[in-house]
């Protein structure tokens, strides 16, 4: 069985069924070409042998693995990863202004909610609100036709997000509503993590309760350095990934991403 | 209770138990400040009521929460945010250099694994290797003391990592050692994804199975635009965030971070 870091004995997680470790284990491997698309599995004795589960736990993960169209099984052949699975493309192959175009041109929004409140403690610290100050909160689903592919949550402050109205919202994106308020957008700063989907995002982004999500928090300085938007974009990573493409100079420049840690944490 | 999208009554979903969907959705509220430090939580009739599920699932929760440190129940009282949690900083707080000193200078690598072997499929197509190529293969733990912070696994033609040794890799990165033998840095591609903790990386990063990650492949190229290193990080996003800023000058050139979407996929 080919792997790279060794794969454990499955251990019970509270909460997790061992079915479950099992297709997760399954489906990363699949979905990261470790098993390419045609590959055969190793067999049920092989893999009930190789991470400690039974073959009822083995079956039932298999069999989910099925009903994602990840895998197919041939009767007296074995199981074999899906052909049909699109392959892993080189990532440079996407352009900007393809992405541009068609988040722009080829999605289309839904207004989720529109409506003043007050922001939880973190958005309105980002936002240096002052405590009980409202803001407008902006929810939108961005999708292509049937696909839903954005959950996008917006806040911006009341003298520039309340005039802006759910008939507005879904004709022209939040920023060129900004920009035609006379905002000049300056510097802008993300923050990437991954989260798991809560039932809420699960059913928008039409995946399962506890799959990852990641996520994405925007903040947004006008040139006076003024918070103007704070944005929080959750995408199903089945149908979504995050690109950067960097060339020597920015790396030079420290553009880069970079990852920080909180090591204080436990 | 506030919320931003309305959460839906909690289902069935299979594998995964009412109580720990429970416990996700509020550990998400709460990690994501809409409860913040200190703040009182409904009570178990309110939670029973609002998630459509029984006492003994939302006492499970509860209890999950507590021995995660996130909440505290007093007696005769009600239950609150643990007051020892970090409060959600502005994340323009941390520095560039002081993030990259911190990784270079405090941290510790400890080599997981270091060997030749034939890469996935999808690793081989990213570094345009021929079928049945080999490369090296370094998986590593960066850590600071006890606390496991990231699992690197990078791949390298031979030619440039058949002489890299595990006490070279654990005193100094690779891109180091890459450098060294005169290769010459240019672009830097990132894909930056969310994916499970499965049981190796659960056990590496210390976190549950089933957990979120953030994961970011990279993809280093040199000034002849040959792929030298395909490179893949783990992170728990308990420990660990993505920052990425972005001065004016940088967003109008287009080296602003982007999200693709694969719509074709269901």
């Amino acid at each position: 069985m080919t792997e790279f870091l060794r794969t454990e004995k499955l251990v019970k997680t509270p909460g997790t069924a061992l079915h479950r470790q099992l297709f997760l284990v399954l489906r990363e491997q699949i979905t990261r070409g470790v098993y390419g698309p045609g590959a055969m599995l190793p067999n049920e004795d092989e893999l009930c042998a190789h991470f400690g589960v039974s073959k009822i736990t083995v079956r039932r993960a298999l069999s989910d693995l099925k009903q994602q169209e990840l895998i197919e099984r041939q009767q007296g052949r074995g199981t074999f990863v899906s052909t049909r699975l699109p392959q892993a493309h080189p990532f440079e192959a996407v352009g900007f202004l393809d992405a541009l175009k068609m988040r722009g041109r080829e999605t289309q929004v839904r207004v989720l909610e529109l409506r003043r409140e007050v922001p939880p403690g973190a958005v309105a610290l980002q936002m240096r609100m002052r405590s009980n100050e409202e803001a407008v909160y902006a929810a939108r689903l961005r999708h292509v036709g049937d696909t839903p592919l954005i959950v996008t949550e917006a806040w911006v402050p009341l003298a520039l997000g309340a005039s802006v109205t759910v008939e507005e919202l879904e004709r022209r994106p939040l920023y060129e509503l900004l920009l035609a308020q006379g905002v000049v957008f300056d510097r802008v700063v993300e923050e990437i993590t991954a989260v798991l989907a809560n039932p809420v995002y699960a059913k928008l982004l039409r995946t399962e309760v506890g799959a990852p999500l990641l996520r994405v928090t925007r903040l947004v300085y006008d040139t006076e350095g003024e918070p103007v938007e704070h944005l929080t974009l959750h995408v199903s990573p089945d149908r979504s990934r995050m690109l950067l493409s960097l060339q020597p100079k920015e790396l030079e420049q420290g553009i880069s991403s970079r990852i920080v840690h909180d090591p204080l944490l436990p």
